[in-house]
């Protein structure tokens, strides 16, 4: 263990990785490096600083990295309209990336050798941290004290913390949940505690950015968002940065209880795990977004996306946003989008987005002329139908000439 | 025309398709027989008889196939979690290959040479019920009056009533509806009208089948779904058939404002067009399988489903049901379901259907022995993971030791 | 017919052609532009000209297109490792989309309103030329003769020649084929006369541009290919233009009895048909661009290239080259190429394409000293394997505890 | 170490093994089980028993799985057109699953609590070994020497033996080859020592089970294949069982030059790898399988099988023969070969393996009435395809009318 001479340790300010700032201090005779990034957790970034210079942290970064998290990473995860395993918004998981490359960038411009981070050995985290840390830096190395050390219980923690005078309120005095938590602008997460049983439904004080729907107001809100190559660039009218609209849809979509998931997922580790997850923002973009594309898209380019998506999808979620195939896809993703812009309007009501109406001034390829009921002027001959489904059920007709079954 | 002697119409009783019976029997100087059947669209089919026989009908087939209709195709169908284009849940396009099969049937029982439909030239309907019929009786001859005749306005149709004696309150006295409808067990449609503006917002009254989520009860319905093989047994431990399921379903969403859609699609014709659909029922069947599949069914079988379910989607709603394709991918969907069993607890609230737990006594695959955030008593060695990793990032590693860039 | 002034049709100068020529004047009163391409079909196109004017043809367009088709068409659809039903390089198909768009590109110039070409209806090339025009110019009238006149016998075609003095032996003196035959720089193919019969062995000297396996030297010929960003830039060290590369691996290919395929395919219009095909140098091409990219692309671009070359084989071979979804995978297929750089040697030998050698100054990801059987002094850690081998068991473990069997 | 009592190896009987049940019996004190298959390795199994015995062992299997592995591992594989990366018949990855599954067998009627085997830290045997144990037997132990032993050079080894007296000429006289080589009745492969250079071409005398095509002979050998489900039955009319089917071409193949391949290739576990492989008969047996599939197999189900080729056959390479998914989508392929009937006739000559005719008397889709150049009476009527473009188009001109640029 004496080859590390400094890492860079991902350090929300909280007790764990105060105490990982103090266990690498100490077990690896290093120097240790914070960053702390604001990738919008909704908890002020920083008090970390007096804590890390307490430990006597002498290279501290903070960092507001909430822009670049939606403009780079959300927006174009997004445009592929993509679910993990048919629900999931796949909010922790595009998180993961930025803060993998701010860490090796940092472990370069400070000499570091090695990074670290507080995830555990059981979930994803340390895997998005840790292929997105090799893929950018392969030299690099990795230090996750949770899969190396013996502090797996919280008496040991504890025990810890008052051997090396670490202050156990080290997290502040805000209301202790029971629940595993990760927060960032696209959405909050919770897991273990009572969720560990599958048929329990969570109280409704867990979930924190939402009212439930019931408590939302008994009037819909309506809003109207305007797309650019398929991104969001203004609501109701007002131009706003990615991050900002992210911020407002979060607080229009909470205020009307909308945003809430419980699943069961499957981790790229291999065992099933109960998650719930807050996403107000991006339970309206979804639908907005395949609303903008109903309208704007071509068919094929749609149905292409839609069969490549739950790869991609699969391809965060397992932690290869830092990859040659993610940037395959993204390249085909982003190709689709030219042409996906315009208006959608959401009504907004106690946990229902919905999707009202669409329009796009250049790029509607809805042509009432033709889908019309109406007489339309003969911009379609119905009797081409007629060849198409014929030659369509040529190769079916010929089977069942040759006497096949079809069940 | 002259080759046609006698012809199987799908025969719905209202005006339009009345008025293709006399056009039939007058067009092609044949016999016709009709065809009609309860597949769940809420209204009365014994009416059928009547009208047939004023119109000199000699063979009449009036059949109840709502169990078939949800037993054979729905529940196969949302076996695979199946959405066109993400959001769509196939309503419509499932409901056609049960009337082509019996259509054909029919022609051969009754030595008919020919079948015939009310869907217009610009539909996919009249591709599904072609399609259809072509692959189960491939020397089949199709009669789509609306494709041939030039009928093609109301006031030439309303005079061919009038020259025929064909009552135009045909269709009985009920509110008549400004838009295109299509209704069966699984859903209600609507088309055309003001929705051929896709900004434009349907009004209320247009929806039939459920209640806006303002008027759904301000309290929440708890309801329990018990899966046997992926398909639904019970409701709250009441074991039901599966017509009898869906029904009920759709009154349980119906009720509590669940299961509107509106939405604008990609016809398999070319064309784009605005559909609203009500899918009560459906909307709580699709996230109750995948909330019992995300128990019981493995992670990459899963995904497996979830990568081939666009091509399935896209097969059912393009009107390839009956093909040997279909079935090959039917195959791979059921060879799923053997351990989908278990049950499903779901809240219906003002238009959200909420799963809130899922449980299964005997094909959990959850183990919370080793996805806890407890100890786990070495169900699971953390330090596994860090081989995992290495290798899974060993190319990532290569390609960056050789300076290859990830932008 | 009166709205047709003037159209553009495909000219090969032969007498199918030429008929046309005659038949569009006479049918549509319209004057012809003819369009006659060298796309290496091996045929001299200057005569086009004297037979074109001698029917009163007033704009004559004769075209080398070679070096386009090969840069633009065949090398991108190369890197894809294109293969239809597994086995068919697409010769023809490939070259439609280039005719295509210069009939709608001449017609725009020349002030046409159709195009016209010598396809049959039975065919994909009809399909072919015609999405391919209709994408590019929506507004383009296409007339296909095949499908509308009634010459559809030897006997009426010779007829008609004699009434407008068309010259039957037009097509020249060289040796009629019994076989319908289409060739282009990549490619001959023949199809209809025995080849109907699918268990029939055509005869030796139906083929034209190889010579048999059996006829080939005896002693191998060795060559390198050099590739940059995917695609073949010299042979032997030789600098050459597309064109040229694919005329020389035409000869080498050739001469050793390489290239050839006999296959029963699906066509797109919904029949099978039996098509042999001698495409020489590109038979050497799959091979060698397989060769490059197994030591310079990385495993998962290649599987995901691999996943989507079926769908983008299909789109090619059906006619939709001119469409956004293969404008969106070929954006996915060339991001995957631009370190697909270094040698490929093949040795040609009596029908066998063999890669021998391949290598990559600084593209290979290729690592010796990991793969090595030797002591690799630390570079893969063979510990590693039991933790990414235990947790991609897990799930398929705690499986077979739970019960399930796997049969 | 102290909890293995017994354990079951994958004994070869040649000197890597002997040493590692020294091994074994020495460092776990635990009684060792030998298991010797003879899966048409061309080598004598039952010597193995006397070196076992020699070792202490009591409990000696030597089984004769040459039916089992063809039957039910190689025809499978082959009804999908398997090929790994474009190119690999994957002759070594469908040997594992069957050794997987016969060593836990013996593992449970032995009472042994462990399986061991002789395969690398660094290779994809490992992965499939021990995959497919532990998803037959999830609480099986695992030793795996080669990642656990130091005696990781040949010096080491020597000493191993030297000291416990294991004759170093244990595997017999026979020519030590300086490559890594392993044979089942499927192929032989060949890697390391110089092929770990890519640009080197292997010298004439590594290949073992095939001549050069410059030494085979001048004749062509042409042979007929039958097929029934897909699977070969009988050659030149002889019905044979799946071993001799397999025994016979691999006769004719190598004695014709078919069959060898050099290829760079991913492994699983994330490096790239040379390998060399002989597979006289699967080379045959591929092309052939497709021809009498592009007779008798319908064109839709033939791209959705060639869609999933890839992914299964990644499974197959990665060591989940034994998983759900593979299962799955073994049921989609197998659910398209009941018409797969008829017979290939091949062509094999110096190197090539060539279609010259196929035909099915019952399952044959191929129509020539329809697909004839000749006057077809109706069969197809040539107008149909102007509808079918027509539509097909539709979504092209639309959107070129709204301005949209294809490139």
């Amino acid at each position: 263990m004496s080859d590390i001479n400094k890492v860079v340790l991902a350090y929300s300010g909280g007790l764990d990785t105060s105490v990982i700032v103090k266990w690498l201090q100490e077990t690896y005779n290093c120097e240790v490096v914070t960053f702390t990034a604001d990738i919008g957790q909704g908890e002020e970034v920083e008090p970390a600083r007096a804590k890390a210079k307490a430990m006597g942290v002498k290279e501290i970064y903070i960092e507001d990295l909430r822009e670049e998290f939606v403009r780079d990473y959300v927006y174009p995860m997004f445009r592929a309209n993509t679910l993990y395993e048919g629900e999931y918004l796949l909010g922790t998981s595009i998180a993961r990336p930025l803060i993998a490359k701010r860490l090796v960038e940092i472990a370069e411009e400070t000499g570091a050798d090695a990074i670290s981070h507080g995830a555990t050995g059981k979930g994803n985290d340390q895997v998005r941290f840790e292929l997105g840390a090799y893929a950018l830096a392969p030299g690099i190395q990795v230090i996750a004290p949770w899969r190396e050390w013996d502090l797996n219980s919280r008496e040991k923690l504890m025990q810890f913390c008052e051997d090396h005078q670490i202050p156990v309120d080290f997290a502040g005095k805000k209301k202790k949940s029971p629940y595993s938590m990760d927060a960032n602008l696209l959405h909050i997460s919770y897991e273990g505690g009572n969720l560990e049983d599958p048929w329990w439904e969570p109280e409704e004080d867990m979930w924190r950015w939402s009212v439930s729907p019931e408590a939302a107001p008994d009037a819909p809100t309506y809003i109207t968002l305007t797309y650019e190559k398929g991104d969001i660039v203004a609501i109701d009218g007002e131009r706003l940065s990615p991050a900002d609209v992210l911020s407002k849809l979060n607080k229009l979509a909470g205020d009307n209880g909308i945003g809430r998931l419980d699943i069961v997922e499957n981790r790229y580790v291999g065992m099933k795990s109960r998650g719930c997850y807050e996403t107000p923002g991006g339970t309206i973009m979804l639908p907005a977004h395949r609303a903008i594309e109903s309208l704007t898209l071509d068919r094929e380019s749609a149905h292409l996306k839609d069969s490549v998506m739950p790869k991609y999808a699969e391809l965060i979620y397992n932690g290869y946003w830092w990859s040659p195939e993610r940037l395959a896809l993204q390249k085909l993703i982003d190709a689709t989008q030219d042409n996906v812009n315009g208006d959608v309007r959401m009504k907004l009501y106690k946990g229902n987005a919905t999707v009202v109406g669409r329009q796009s001034d250049n790029d509607s390829l809805f042509d009432a002329s033709i889908a019309t009921f109406e007489d339309d002027a003969g911009a379609y001959d119905q009797k081409d139908a007629e060849g198409f489904i014929k030659l369509n059920a040529l190769r079916l007709r010929i089977a069942a000439k040759n006497g096949r079954k079809l069940s």
